[in-house]
């Protein structure tokens, strides 16, 4: 056991090391850090938690431990990073989970967060409300809070009423979509194209699907650097907002023969089809960055070709019966999590979005009283704290 | 009285020439006389308005007209354009009203309109609505539309209850927000800050106060023309914003000295204080294009001063006591409408603000039982059609 | 003649006043006016001058006689304004000239300027040094300045060898190419459409013959405005360019049909066909800012047209046989000079221009000897001063 | 030897596999590839060659053979990619080097290039011109292309009249300044930025240190990703230049306090000095991307640390003894290279440079007459031709 262990003080050397540079570039956490660790508001809490684990988690963890939290928790299926577990296990966390872990162990970690009793929930996609909802265990929750917009969705139907603890969810404040899903995205989409293909962006053409926060952020930001950006949008109030925004716009079939890259930002499903893919020219590339891995149409897009193979990281060439192939990033998946080092969204927008989890928490943990039942936004002063100190960090007024 | 039919046959072919140009690039509204001159839909409807009265309205309302209208209608006071009413007089309609019209000329023609008795209104600042209620006569309006977000909140304030009959509020749409208030406003201000003064973009620091829909228009334009701009603006959420789209966002007294032209769009008094201009460099450039004349302190800029004049049209020098001296765009008026031949919002952006209110009277002719009492918002599916329809006239889609 | 010398001092006093602003915002020349009267360069010398006389001139030319300088000058054909003549003449000047003179008149002024035994030019192309030539009376000369560069390359062409003084070419300064042809034509086109037209830009597709230093700045600022902006070029080596800086790229057969406004900067004849108007859609827009009115075949247009008329202050309508009709914008003359109150470049760009001018005359004055006989270009040395001074003046950086 | 055969397949191997991405976006030296089958201009020529020996030099190489050269060549001393050469000389080239060669061993190998009597040469850096006139066997060489500017300064300078052949200087074309220097530099610089440090870029203050072709495309595409950026600037004019582009510009001790990130592209040594890192917040970074790692005073910072260490791949953290730390990217050498995965230029861009190499020694090969002794520019037609071509391999045109 002894080379296990010396493994396990290895790994969470690691860990330790690729945690600094990210911490010392998260200053709203580290200001709320110095601020929890004297009220200790989390003081006598346990916060049951469940969020992708990798180093920016990392430091919001330390931020709650900070404020006299106790954390038991999990990560997200199959994106573990082992050495950040380390890291924290030794710093004295609860953490289940592993990069291998199966589905079955996965959720047998959340149940086994569950087991520790928590009376604070921070939750990503209900999971959390969910089971305590059927253990029936509701009212020993103080509250929490619930980081996207689909766990949001699920304590508004199928969990509604039956939440009778405050949970606040992350993913609907207006902060958040700028911050993160217009700039950060924008910034992480056009960096992770650059960096997984090395082709020129400027005189590109581009065609973006969606045009919501994410896609926004992406059709702006490709055309800063000198792409032509075509816009693919069902809603057509978005539609004439981007051809306002002098964007071209246009239903698929349309652009299909003149753009070269096709990026989706939806969230919906089947929404570039192999109809449209027949009317790309030979090598043109596809790529999505909605949550979901079912923008574009893979499977069927696989199904049809004639032969594929991954030529370089993240990078799949798709032979089609007429001759012609397509390109495509990280499988369909997010492709700003993909390819060699991906980097994922800045860390001051993380630092942002971690500060939103951190402040929502310390409201339920000392004013759940000001709060109601169920999923709501973050309480506005919140929003506002959070935006005055985002100004100072940024020195915005230099 | 030869003479004065003379003139006021000459005065309608003024009138008729301005429009011309106008009319032939309004397709949106173009395409909505045709239809209506088929359907009929304002057959036997009295319509009774109060809206400036200028080139663009008078397209409007000949396309009410097509639809079978009766107009009835007076201006605003003392921007009411004799070619333009001589000519739409000439052409069937009634209208009151003159350029030198007094306060109680203006007043008095209100209440004309009010006499004629019309059942639906085409208000603006809710004057119509108020006499109706004043009048007691409520029970004969089917309902209209306000043009206004000051009539809106009328509305929805001391009239609230009183007004028994529907109301569309014209400019809560986004449509209109996105349309008028960023774009066209936006390319309406540096066209006019240029056309007014003569000076050079490229390279000048300029302040915009106020990041709200007209603001983001007016900072970005500036930007794109070269401009240096920083934002002032006291809502954080919209600080933070505009810092994320890159802007330097301060206090006014922290880029008071930096700045070079001062613009206000805040909708709020008092923005631009006396104290902020003490804090300016000699020659600073001051302009509002807020509605109210009221955003920088004018008459405390005019009372400290020991002298002024209006060097060239709409250009004001006012000097102060330590010798510095400031430049004042039009008054401290929206200077956008301002100096020598002022153009206004584009005639696309008036062609699509005109078909809101066009097929809002629609609705509010046919489908009156859909609406409810009161002021409410343009109907989803009407916002839908024109957005369709202006992606379809810019041709969007090449 | 008591009524003419009270118009004549009303005119003056009209020239006054417009020349006021304008000279409060050229510092660099203000600054030069101060050196000067100290230094008196000048001193002595009779300048001829031939140039466009508008209240930007007079300010240049109060510096060269603050300087010391005798001035003795005419305008160009036909755009002499009356007023700042008036105003001019009263200071003390020699300038001969009417808005309304005939070609005859006017040549017999150039022949006045002449006549008065001028030894230094300030020449507009290429004419003075002409007559000097013609004259033989090249041997009085000490030197002068030329402001275009056809005056450049007469000097260069046909009177090579006859111009035994140095004359020192302005427009071929990178720092006007610059100032002027790139930031002040750009900005003052985009002005220019707006202000004629009163047609939204964001969203409008433009094509724009041209990637020189004027086609750059007309493509970037509409583009910057939300425009969508096609280029057509014969050199393919600035095709490249603009393909790189992110625009379409095309000839002008391939975007005759999805242009909407045609805009021409390559300073050469015949670029835009009868054949490719006979591609555009109905209602396109046709307008030139190269300095000849020969860009497009308005001739070949007007008498292929059924008809056509003035709707308002240069905006044609030509209506052809097929049913469709173009625009026409300012008859395809240099449209950023047309329509009601044109404003030109901005006050900053043609306070450089002119500060270009009063160096190089100074120089000429002061140094003939470190020149060449004939054309050069603008002395290193001037090049940076200046570049210098408008740094500081334009406050950079702050 | 066996292992050794078979690690020398695998790496080949893996080099093929490296290549094949690259190769498959580099159109315009596939085409090249298929017209010098058929010509075969390089039939009995030997080619010496001297290159960063990397994938897409590969390609390049490829193409070159494919026209009947025989190639003889060893990298740039240190950056050799040892699976890359082994699979070039699997093809029958005949290459000399590795990654880990001492400067003596690197020297060797340019000898050994020299000793196969090559009778053209690819040079970078003028070491094979000079190796040729140093052994007198100038005479045996038709000619050849000098890939960088400081090899054309050597040809103009010490080896001017020495080198009896034509050597065309690739870096000197406009094409290359533009779709290199500004656009690919300026891309690959912000990729890079954002991978190796992710940290936020809109809202971010940037400096940078020159404003030629680099720092243009630098200062440009970090504006357009929403960074403040400030320019400091010798050179006067090109100030200048950035004014009206819009940037702040400003000597570096006025920025150095305001600043987040200082990037250097000037090409000279010394440029931001101790005394400026000493006006620097608490935090700033420091990158390069100018040729040489001297733009940054390493030596002196590292000299006046109190400690210093890498915190993540190229990130390396130096404590100061007042307290303060910077960032120092990448050791001060070129950062764009950097970190983990760096991708280089954009494969577009080196297509068009090996576009440029290829056809330039096609000239030297069948038309060495055409040309003069020593270092010239790319003939005019080249760069027209390829202008041309990658024209239409952008499909600029829609
Ligand atoms: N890659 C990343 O790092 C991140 C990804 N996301 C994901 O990006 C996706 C988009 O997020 P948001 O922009 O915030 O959502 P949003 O709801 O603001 O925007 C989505 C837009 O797509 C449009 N749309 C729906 N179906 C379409 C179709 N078939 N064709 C064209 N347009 C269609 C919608 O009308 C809407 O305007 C979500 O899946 C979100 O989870 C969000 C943040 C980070
Ligand atoms: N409107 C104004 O206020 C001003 C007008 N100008 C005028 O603008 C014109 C352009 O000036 P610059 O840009 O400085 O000249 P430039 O020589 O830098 O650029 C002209 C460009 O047009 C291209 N060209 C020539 N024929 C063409 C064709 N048939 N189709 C497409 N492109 C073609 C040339 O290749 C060249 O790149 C000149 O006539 C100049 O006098 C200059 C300054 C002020």
């Amino acid at each position: 056991m002894i080379g296990d262990m010396n493994s396990t003080i290895e790994l969470a050397e690691r860990g330790a090391a690729r945690i600094e540079w990210i911490r010392s570039r998260m200053p709203l956490l580290a200001r709320a850090r110095d601020e929890l660790a004297v009220s200790r508001p989390f003081e006598g809490h346990r916060i049951g938690m469940s969020l992708h684990l990798e180093p920016k988690t990392a430091v919001l963890l330390e931020t709650l431990v900070a404020g006299g939290a106790e954390v038991v928790g999990t990560g997200n299926h199959g994106s573990t990073q082992d050495d950040v577990v380390a890291f924290l296990v030794r710093g004295g966390m609860t953490l289940f989970g592993r990069r291998d872990d199966t589905l079955e162990e996965h959720l047998a970690h959340v149940g086994q967060v569950l087991d520790s009793r928590p009376d604070m929930l921070l939750d990503n996609g209900g999971d959390l409300a969910a089971g305590v909802v059927a253990r029936g265990t509701a009212d020993e929750i103080v509250g929490g809070t619930e980081e996207t917009t689909s766990g949001g969705d699920r304590l508004r139907g199928e969990l509604a009423g039956a939440v009778s603890f405050p949970m606040i969810v992350i993913n609907d404040s207006l902060l958040k979509a700028i911050g993160e899903n217009k700039h950060a995205v924008g910034q992480s989409v056009v960096e992770s194209f650059m960096r997984i293909t090395n082709l020129m962006v400027p005189g590109r053409r581009f065609v973006v699907f969606g045009y919501g926060w994410c896609g926004r952020g992406v059709a702006h930001y490709l055309r800063a650097l000198g792409g032509k950006v075509a816009v693919v949008e069902v809603d057509e109030l978005k539609a004439f907002e981007a051809a306002l925004d002098g964007f071209r716009v246009s239903e698929a079939e349309g652009v299909a023969a003149w753009g070269d890259v096709f990026i989706t930002a939806t969230g919906h499903p089947g929404v570039v089809t192999l109809e449209t893919i027949g009317l790309m020219h030979d090598g043109a590339v596809l790529a999505n960055c909605g949550h979901f891995p079912w923008e574009i149409d893979v499977e069927g897009l696989r199904a049809a070709s004639t032969s594929r193979r991954e030529i370089v990281d993240a990078v799949e060439r798709i032979d089609l019966p007429d001759g012609r192939h397509v390109i495509l990033l990280a499988g369909g998946r997010m492709f700003n999590l993909a390819g060699t080092e991906p980097k994922g969204n800045s860390l001051e927008s993380m630092d942002l979005g971690f500060l939103l989890q951190t402040l929502s928490l310390e409201r339920v943990a000392t004013g759940a009283a000001t709060l109601t039942p169920g999923a709501q936004p973050v309480p506005d002063d919140i929003d506002r704290t959070i935006a005055r100190r985002m100004l100072g960090e940024l020195r915005a007024d230099s």
